[in-house]
């Protein structure tokens, strides 16, 4: 796979993304990461790329023409165009592993108060956002979604590393866990999970996986549930 | 405010928050961003700070000596300690505003499959999840809560952004913006936005932000009417 990200700060890629899972994909050449200056896309000898917005309000809108631009150069036939935008999907694994299907992602950050909608009805292919929050750029939201989707690229997570992937999938919270000493602090690790039996363990952690959830997230457990009852 | 951040590597920060907003907070002293490597709390030479998890399962798990040696580096009084976590509470925009009111911030960023449940339990006040998708580490969770909280800090936004942040809060998405040319490809900007008339642009805007709302986040849009009719 190959991801371009399309950016007025080039600079900061790979950043933490060169470090860990990511930083082997790329060694490997599972993953392609470039990126793209949109100022080199300006209009002007200055590099002027934000303008006031039409109709009056708070700061400086991204033009255009330089964010088209700036997409035209890398678009091919198959890839998929985001934004990084407050207004898109809300971003989830269910989604990452749909873009992981892509042969190439060019992933438009937002700057400033938002982009021309022009340049997004003409250019973008789909919205995404990470969640409700307002940040100062999309740069990091860029960095998740290529953290998230190039991590389910087959042979970049070991085996182990595989399994878990699936068990975060699962509509549920995880267990608890706990490694060595037995004791710390006067805690003591669940006896259940000392005991070398599978079949108690498992269910141990089902349990905990469920009351967790129930608890925490109910917007996840009713829709687990729900699930539960049509597969029933 | 002070976040000291508690992290496997120390040397991506202050990385991609170093640019703008949030650079400029520093440099006026609004934020003071630390961070402590959370190696240097091993409990052997060889720097060793994680271990496999009793009852088996994928993977390896932090110990919980070195995350609570590493949190009682930095924790004082008032601090609050956050733990990013996929089992935790969802970001959003109240919950920055929750976390701007604190003057100490501790975010212990998750590495491996995760944290030894002990610690948490002994020296951890929040979890927090940035989603519902799987990252590598919460390196990148930790700078996207430090970039939300940091920007509604008294003074590190100037006025005007300040305004949008509000209307970013305000439980519609945003409405469609435009900028130079009037026309772009064919595609003019909506009469309206050019008529100098405030009180239609309010309207217009007002009408596509329920519009878009209503359509793209049926979440979002139930809230927001719900809220609604209890003011009525």
């Amino acid at each position: 796979m190959r991801i371009d990200v399309l950016t007025l700060f080039p600079e900061l890629f790979p950043g933490p993304l060169g470090e860990s899972i990511i930083g082997r994909a790329s060694e490997r050449n599972l993953l392609e990461l470039g990126t793209v200056n949109i100022r080199n896309f300006a209009l002007d000898a200055r590099g002027t790329v934000d303008d006031k917005p039409y109709g009056g309000g708070p700061g400086m809108l991204m033009m255009a023409e330089p964010v088209v631009s700036a997409i035209e150069s890398v678009k091919k036939e198959n890839s998929l165009v985001i934004l990084t935008s407050p207004r898109g999907r809300v971003f989830n694994q269910s989604l990452a592993k749909e873009l992981a299907n892509y042969e190439h992602l060019v992933i438009v950050t937002g700057h400033y108060e938002g982009v021309d909608e022009r340049a997004i009805e003409l250019a973008v292919d789909m919205e995404i956002s990470l969640g409700d929050f307002v940040l100062t750029s999309g740069v990091l939201p860029a960095m998740i979604i290529t953290d998230a989707v190039a991590r389910l690229l087959p042979g970049v997570l070991g085996d182990d590393a595989s399994s878990v992937d699936e068990s975060h999938s699962g509509n549920l919270l995880e267990y608890p866990q706990y490694t060595r000493p037995t004791e710390f602090r006067g805690l003591r690790v669940p006896e259940v999970l000392l005991s070398g039996d599978h079949g108690k363990i498992a269910k141990f952690r089902q349990k905990q996986r469920e009351s967790l959830t129930r608890e925490r997230r109910p917007d996840m457990w009713e829709n687990f549930m729900s699930q539960t009852e049509k597969e029933v």
